[in-house]
């Protein structure tokens, strides 16, 4: 009904409007250059659309089809009803509000297990609108007030900085070793001095499997080495692991979650890489005790749902029912049911090092002084190259070579990586791979002259 | 794969667990009273599961088929087909990350034209995980320091309160006038009291259209009124509007927004109770202009993708692509398609008054202090009683009568309420309504006694 349709209005139709808002009085985290970052790079792939792009890390989309969306839900209806429950619950399960944690922790509980040997009771679990909202939940339960610090493995997904910025939450980066994944002693370091600028760390983000952007890959020493580093600083350690079961190699290491014997892990999990984004289903665990004031226990994962209450509410039933009838047409086994896609990624991660390698060898790249990281799975390679790998830099090699990639210095929080620059081989073919490094090497040659 | 499956280990198995967390070292929202009555509330439910509950104000599922969910995802896909999308581009509309903002804007803003006369360019809105998400966007948008204040009409929506506690924000209560709504005179006296105090009135939250909790409903004239007040006081209105679709009477009344000429109201849609929960999809309609320090303008509806990007990133497609099919199912007229629903709802609240007055003939009430409020409309009455309506009456209620409702005090952020209840009507049938009734009428009687 419109306002002349009821024959009620505020004032003439020339009313003036509200004064505009001001983004400098808007929140802060809207100014972060980082948005600006990822603005131009979304305009610059729209201005190029034939460009090779290694900028994207979205899962290779070959393996979706439309009808599984069908089966995956029929199936999870099946089983709700194999379970006993009416027609009238298996409805209200669907359709309705449903509990805060989620509906499918049991099938998540049993997917962890065959997968990652992790033995974890589902009621350690809260399903998520992907891992992103589990970030923002862990972050906001644990850092508590203005003293309170997240220390981030540098360089550092963009995704736990941006969360931490919304909540006005202070990160200190604590860089990556060689290895991958921060050194102990580069973790004790980053904690004394945070305490004693007089603020508490409270928690450290980390990815140890295949980093985004680093693509790095902590050995397993070094993940003992972490929690015990983390253990003797009173650190929580949170673990996000989107892309451990893209291995190129020998096969997966342990997740620190799976060398976890003290309950200091939080362990961030997403469906996105394994099944599908557009599900946007995600899951924290979280086994650590909680005591009230009163001496009530209570666990991390019960007040995460409690704050999810303020966040989102519930994550979509719909959702969760598709990725639960995804899980259990393929028995709870994603490592087996991803078997495909693994391949799919190890032979593009294959195809992106032998082609650089064929464009620069051993004695080019000393010449130019290049050189690129080797991970051993994931979808992420670095590149140092000998220039300023910005974003005037990234739309030259578009315009001019047609071909993307993404400049590294927005991925450190403190600085650094102005001379480096990433890329995915997930959502290009081993054939676009091929053609974007002879198109990449083009550009790498001429901006290194 | 287990530690011990790879050889690795931290130490002993009898290492010590991480020291427990302490409550009140986690954010302080998880110390809210409020969520420990949400708690309460749900364990005596569970604890007397044959109570007739007046609680919840989830929507009646009579109408939820799940065989729905095959034919509105299969019509959503069909029209991306029909509008020209390859087989692989409307995949990736299904199963890709996705552009922040959602894939359904054009179907949300012609339905808000059919249904609300509303004219909203696609690009003004964003598709967000339930309302909530659109609340927690809005808010953090706004109140960009700790000076920076909300007013909330009172008794107030726990979700939007939540939300401010969440992101640390004051909220400054408007007591609600007896029509419904703060009046034009304490919008200003609230937002003058917020500025004596060195604060920052920022915008004013309210619920027009049959308010949960107080299922009142602003009179027209009192729109344009409390629109003009907020503007000299140069406040944004949060208008949500989860409700205003169930109208026992004539019919609806323009939101604020349909009478908004100066951009001032920021639009909360919600699609959980005209279409189901169990999407969790919500919307911001947000055309308010934003101005760079540089003299760049954008859409707030930008500015709030931008936030989303660290909150959720995208709202799920699945939930989308469902609801996208049912609007296009409906050819975009929500109102039209609940109808059903909307007499249903509009029976069951004419019950409930109908039923009160039965039991408590106007005589009666007067001698024992009873009154109650009478929605034209909407999920929720309340009842002013001359006893303490708190937790332990609730569960002397449902212990001895049978009966659930909720204590009005949790929506009272300032205190007050301590003698009021709510009752919602959309989750029982008639004839449960009736005899809810009855059983409430004892309760009563036994607590004025």
């Amino acid at each position: 009904m419109s306002a002349a349709a009821t024959g009620a209005t505020t004032g003439p139709e020339t009313a003036p409007e509200t004064a505009p808002l001001l983004l400098g009085e808007l929140h802060a985290s809207l100014a972060d250059p980082l948005l600006d970052a990822m603005t131009f790079l979304n305009e610059v792939t729209e201005r190029y659309p034939d460009a090779l792009s290694f900028a994207p890390g979205r899962p290779h989309e070959g393996f979706f089809e439309p009808e599984s969306v069908h089966e995956y839900l029929d199936a999870y209806l099946a089983h709700l009803a194999d379970r006993g429950l009416s027609r009238s619950a298996v409805r209200s399960a669907l359709f309705q509000y449903g509990p805060t944690k989620g509906i499918i922790a049991d099938l998540v509980a049993r997917t962890l297990a065959n997968d990652e040997g992790l033995d974890v009771a589902p009621e350690s679990l809260v399903l998520t609108v992907g891992a992103q909202e589990g970030m923002l939940l862990v972050l906001r339960a644990l850092c508590a007030t203005p003293e309170d610090v997240l220390l981030v493995s540098s360089p550092c997904y963009v995704g736990v900085t941006g969360a931490a910025r919304l909540l006005d939450l202070a990160t200190v980066p604590v860089p990556e070793g060689p290895g991958g994944g921060p050194d102990p002693q580069a973790v004790h370091e980053a904690a004394r001095a945070v305490r004693a600028s007089g603020r508490r760390p409270r928690a450290l983000y980390v990815v140890p499997d295949f980093a985004n952007p680093s693509g790095t890959s902590m050995p397993v020493e070094a993940r003992a080495g972490l929690l015990a580093a983390a253990a003797e600083e009173g650190l929580l350690v949170i673990e996000d692991n989107p892309y451990g079961f893209f291995a190129r190699g020998p096969g997966a290491r342990p997740t620190l979650k799976a060398l976890d014997r003290r309950r200091q892990v939080v362990y961030l999990g997403s469906f996105a890489k394994t099944c599908f984004p557009g599900a946007r289903l995600g899951y924290v665990v979280a086994d650590q005790e909680v005591v009230t004031p009163a001496g009530r226990t209570s666990l991390l994962a019960d007040e995460l749902a409690k704050l999810k209450s303020m966040t989102t509410v519930n994550t979509p039933a719909l959702s969760q029912a598709v990725i639960g009838g995804l899980l259990l047409r393929h028995d709870c086994r994603l490592r087996a049911a991803n078997a495909p896609a693994s391949a799919y990624y190890a032979a593009n991660l294959a195809a992106l090092l032998r082609e650089l390698e064929r464009q620069f060898p051993a004695a080019e790249r000393a010449r130019l002084g290049l050189s690129w990281t080797e991970p051993e799975g994931g979808f992420f390679v670095v590149l140092d190259v000998p220039f300023t790998a910005d974003q005037a830099a990234m739309e030259r090699c578009a315009r001019d070579h047609g071909v993307l990639w993404t400049p590294m210095a927005a991925f450190y929080p403190a600085g650094g990586g102005e001379r480096r620059l990433r890329l995915s081989i997930s959502a290009l073919s081993e054939q676009q791979i091929e053609a974007g490094v002879a198109r990449l090497a083009d550009f790498v040659r001429e901006s290194a002259g």
